[in-house]
């Protein structure tokens, strides 16, 4: 056996690198797309309770409660609802339910660098389909050999938060030949989503996470949206009790909040779309984002040398540089004085014209 | 593809059925070896003050407020521990990293039944070997080909709540081809542990949990103890964020506490004792446990009959039949009042000569 017994794939493997979380530090943290306000404040006396409660009990395994409320706000059935321990822990069922080792998983680029690591981890391989530089994608996402076993579209995407319309996703789910899961992580801070097409095709699946519009990253909680037939397979594949109790109670409090979701979605819009207008008028190419971050890039600036400097002044963002892609920083939106500070130390490093 | 897209070792597997879980009756359950006291008082603030700190950040990725604290319980450095989301999720990591497809996992028998699960997600293989009928292992549990990839033993095992001492286990790990997992999910209930093999053997985990012993059920939370190169390996596996910010601060306030520990240990081993003694009155054969659990077999009953009953009267217990091994039921220690009420039942059902 190898010296760990670890498998030689996962050895060689560099492993995903989330973006930095300082725990205990001052910084303006804008790099990991979290949302800059507290949750409902359904969450605090839900989690109260279900201390009170006791833990000592294992969790529902389905998480009831949850599917039940989630399927009254988006219209499905519960059945058509499986819960996960962040979406990550929902795109590791899928991809293990669906990938094979030496199989193929369909990816865009750029895109959420982790969808590789989930094939890695898999001994799976990977073909990337590059968006065309207005972040749309090309006919190659849907045909090309080999046939992969599933393929993963983010809409909104990361790092650019552009979309593709239902129409267009819609088009692909069809001339796709494999299962395609759209993950709409960032969905609720853009104007449509695919749900609707779940219903249409049951090979198409949507996944959603607690942790940007409900603002509860700190809670690892997603959920997937599918066919019964489908989630009834998934369920084999989960962990039995992947989610527990204090997050489901928490979950469901702040799923059965929409008019927090409401108003946390409009203040985040709207400081999208001031950020969006000051880094254009300081130079930056801007995409219009559907999602709460903004991607800036600049040609004639040295970004890395940007964002160290916004670091050195305690302001987090996330540098980038995908192959084959014009390097670019990924700011966070936060809230106004967030924002305020962001673009006045900015100023101090690049002073305006 | 099929019509799911799952692969087919998948579609056709039955999946982990876990012990019955009734979210909202009035059940005496005694069925999942939970404990029956509520955890630590130090818990409830330390949710509390995880939720008032906020939940829109991300946790910590490798809990370290945890990892310190449990290092000093164990006298091991953090470097040698990995969280997870309970130790499911850590068998779930340690079985991908080193369990392809076709490979072999070697497991005694009878055990745990996630064991096989795990194998056959990964469309691997396993080997059991059988226990004597004085739940010891025979020499075939470390020879014998094909040589497997990785071998699970739990001490305490489950359902027989035995223990095989330090000594043999210390002797199957260097007898083994393979790294080997012990599994101590019940191991506080013991009167020894095998966490100096780790120290001694690069090979070697030790997984440990805080369901059963710290009645944490209900927030997910296990550990494993490793040399720090293999659980340097086993964080390229795990999900970035496979802990929550509630679940790690509750689990960092409840392995700090080793006072309530020792309480609730010595409340526990009491009502075994005692439930032992009254089984075996009753004509049960028990071998005698390490556990919070007793194994309860009776050749001249139906047990599965016996099981019906017990539920009919609102008792849960845990039915057994493993093929090879005479049928029993497993039942989990409770409070001395639980424990009066089961044989109370019990007693009516099958009136003593």
């Amino acid at each position: 056996m190898s010296k760990t017994g670890v498998r030689s794939h996962i050895e060689s493997l560099q492993g995903y690198a989330p973006g930095e979380q300082p725990q205990a530090s001052k910084y303006l943290k804008l790099n990991t797309n979290e949302n800059p306000y507290p949750p409902s404040p359904q969450v605090e006396p839900a989690v109260l309770n279900a201390v009170r409660r006791g833990l000592e009990r294992y969790p529902d395994p389905l998480a009831t409660a949850f599917r039940i409320q989630a399927g009254l706000q988006h219209n499905v059935p519960p059945e058509w609802i499986l819960c996960g321990n962040g979406s990550d822990d929902i795109l590791t069922i899928v991809t293990r339910a669906m990938v094979g080792e030496g199989d193929y998983l369909r990816l865009p680029h750029p895109s959420y660098v982790l969808y590789r690591t989930l094939a890695q981890l898999q001994n799976a391989k990977y073909q990337e389909v590059q968006f065309d530089r207005t972040w749309n994608l090309p006919a190659a996402f849907t045909s090309g050999t080999p046939v992969p076993k599933l393929a993963f579209l983010p809409n909104p995407n990361s790092p650019s938060g552009t979309m593709l319309r239902v129409e267009q996703v819609d088009e692909i789910a069809q001339q796709l030949p494999c299962p395609l899961l759209i993950d709409e992580a960032y969905v609720d801070f853009a104007e449509t989503h695919c749900i609707e097409l779940v219903r249409r095709h049951a090979h198409v699946m949507v996944s959603r996470t607690l942790s940007k519009s409900y603002a509860l990253a700190g809670l690892r909680f997603g959920y997937l949206i599918a066919q019964p037939s489908l989630i009834q397979q998934l369920i084999k594949v989960k962990d039995s009790y992947n989610c527990d109790a204090l997050s489901i109670a928490a979950a469901t409090a702040a799923i059965s909040d929409p008019d927090w979701l409401n108003q946390n979605r409009q203040r985040i819009i709207e400081q999208r779309e001031r950020l969006t207008q000051a880094m254009r008028q300081r130079g930056f190419d801007v995409p219009n984002s559907q999602a709460n971050f903004v991607w800036c890039e600049k040609a004639s600036t040295d970004l890395k040398q940007l964002y160290e400097k916004l670091k050195e002044n305690r302001v987090l963002v996330r540098y980038m540089r995908y192959e084959g892609w014009p390097e670019g920083i990924r700011i966070s939106v936060g809230t106004a004085e967030q924002m305020d500070a962001l673009l006045a130390i900015l100023d101090t490093i690049q002073p305006p014209r």
